[in-house]
């Protein structure tokens, strides 16, 4: 049954056996989007495995040099849709970037005991390599 | 209460008010990842309209001028997560394609009567421009 204590979220589901990996998921999509990306860190394990379209990412220094230079240009955001278990959730979501104003995202979360142990990461690259070469090219 | 007379499904929610969306989101995805495109079509409106990462693409001629070709190159799939309700859902996989071996890609469609009327995906072009360039430079 949905937690009446827990206001409405778009596209939110919520599973029979549980939410605490949707919980964990949005917490630190929250804190990232909210530009506290030093909150957002506190629900990342040190051993995260990120699987990112450049490739992967192995421990939560990697995983902060990776999110964190991102977290910085990131100038809106609006949560697409929200689903997720005790174990496992999905947040897809739409940026506006300084370099790219359309950057929508998509990541899958593995979490236990309310840390982010393993995330997949889409995101198309291809805006942001153009918005690189533009401004290098003046 | 998750439906008994379902097979349990890898990182598969079932909501409180009904999976109506995640059924038809599985329906289509299973249809295009055994080759099976026509089939895949039958779970898709008529005026679907799909934000890609290319842009945007109204009706179902257009969206299958841009899922067909892509359907052709796959040699692979795994299903990294669905979750849904009656009305969203979304869908991460992971493709192997011919010219890209890791390809995953993530979806969110909204469903009516059993026919996807939005569908929201984002993959990396990256990997696909660059086995592109590769292919035509010999």
């Amino acid at each position: 049954m949905p937690d009446r204590n827990q206001p409405p979220r778009p596209g939110t589901s919520v599973a029979g056996g549980g939410r605490a990996a949707l919980d964990t998921a949005l917490a630190y999509y929250r804190a990232w989007t909210s530009h506290d990306f030093d909150k957002a860190m506190t629900y990342v394990a040190e051993d995260i495995i990120c699987q990112a379209p450049a490739g992967r990412l192995e421990g939560a220094a990697a995983f902060r040099g990776f999110m964190g230079p991102f977290v910085q240009i990131v100038t809106s955001s609006s949560l697409i849709a929200a689903f997720g278990d005790d174990e496992k959730a999905v947040v897809m979501y739409d940026t506006g970037t300084v370099p790219v104003k359309d950057a929508p995202g998509a990541e899958c979360v593995t979490v236990r005991d309310g840390k982010i142990t393993h995330m997949r990461i889409i995101f198309d690259r291809v805006p942001f390599d153009e918005a690189r070469r533009a401004a290098a090219t003046g």
